[in-house]
């Protein structure tokens, strides 16, 4: 969804009023059935001949993965992957909101990362309570990541998206997304060593 | 299986021989049952009652991935993203070798990131062809994606992680694994629409 949204919205600066199923599914080299039945999800009728109305089918999809409305987002753990998260332009077109940037290292706290201040992670209660965040980015190393997770649970956060390499105990009114960054790598070396039978000799 | 495999080499270097399903699917937040599917994938039989042998679920794991040999890998575009994947310690864990660094800034061309030499990316065909790396890396712009994929085919190079935001054209004998950054955004995104129904009107 977010990869269709990211096209649309290039086809829709671009000034495309219509977008067919098949221009779609060609980008995303995928089958336009698939396509069509992911369209079908977000409640939305496309027209015979024609396909979508490029501004509606970007709507459906908005509304369909609650990007419609602000999600205001804090962030902890201003290393180098929290610095790329912070400057991905796509996640303001997205409903992004950063509400704050926090790290433990003094030498980051008072600066600016792509505009945000980063703060010290002792002010982390008083800030969230504050600027109040439907989520958080954890970025912090796998050994904090827990007792952080803890902190902004007690602070009344309900969804983590998590990307530090541990499973996270939540309680069962949170919500946590997990991403494991070496599983893009483990399906890659999967394809290779099926493409490529002989590949193991080499 | 990235994450049984961290968890399991975690789990050996604190001399634990024998790692049980019921404890690996409470670590990750599975039924057992699910867990143990995930094991026979890998050809390898448990002990009753006892489980697997650590060290032996941890080979059959990576052979089951490919990553049982070294895979040899070039990283083009040092950037932010670039340079937390280049210190990503468990890469190295899973048989991930990294051959050469690329980028076009000439204020990074010649330092190091994370002990890697940043190169020329116009010196990548001249030494591709020494390093003959299986897979490349790409965090480059989107913009950039497709000629750099294209220059690195031409050098023989059949696989690609693509962290950059557009879906790549390429030829049948060429592997891409896409890494949709926001996709982890738009699933947790529903989650949380999903486990506050309210969520909207606050």
């Amino acid at each position: 969804m977010p990869t269709y949204l990211h096209k649309l919205m290039l086809m829709h600066a671009a000034g495309e009023k219509f977008a067919s199923t098949s221009k779609l599914a060609d980008y995303i080299n995928l089958d336009p059935i698939i396509v069509r039945k992911d369209f079908e999800l977000t409640g939305l009728k496309g027209f015979p001949g024609v396909g979508y109305k490029t501004d509606e089918l970007i709507e459906a999809i908005r509304r369909f993965l609650g990007w419609d409305s602000p999600r205001r987002v804090c962030l902890v753990g201003a290393g180098s992957l929290g610095n790329a998260l912070l400057g991905y332009e796509e996640f303001a077109e997205y409903g992004m909101v950063i509400t704050d940037v926090f790290d433990a290292d003094p030498k980051k706290i008072g600066t600016r990362i792509h505009g945000y201040p980063v703060q010290d992670v002792r002010r982390l209660p008083d800030a969230v309570k504050k600027s109040k965040p439907h989520m958080a980015i954890i970025c912090v190393s796998s050994r904090a990541a827990q007792s952080v997770v803890d902190g902004l649970i007690a602070c009344g956060i309900k969804a983590f998206w998590n990307f530090a390499n541990i499973c996270l105990k939540v309680p069962p009114d949170v919500v946590v997304q997990r991403e494991v960054i070496a599983g893009g790598f483990a399906l890659l070396s999967m394809k290779l060593k099926k493409h490529s039978p002989l590949f193991e000799t080499e």
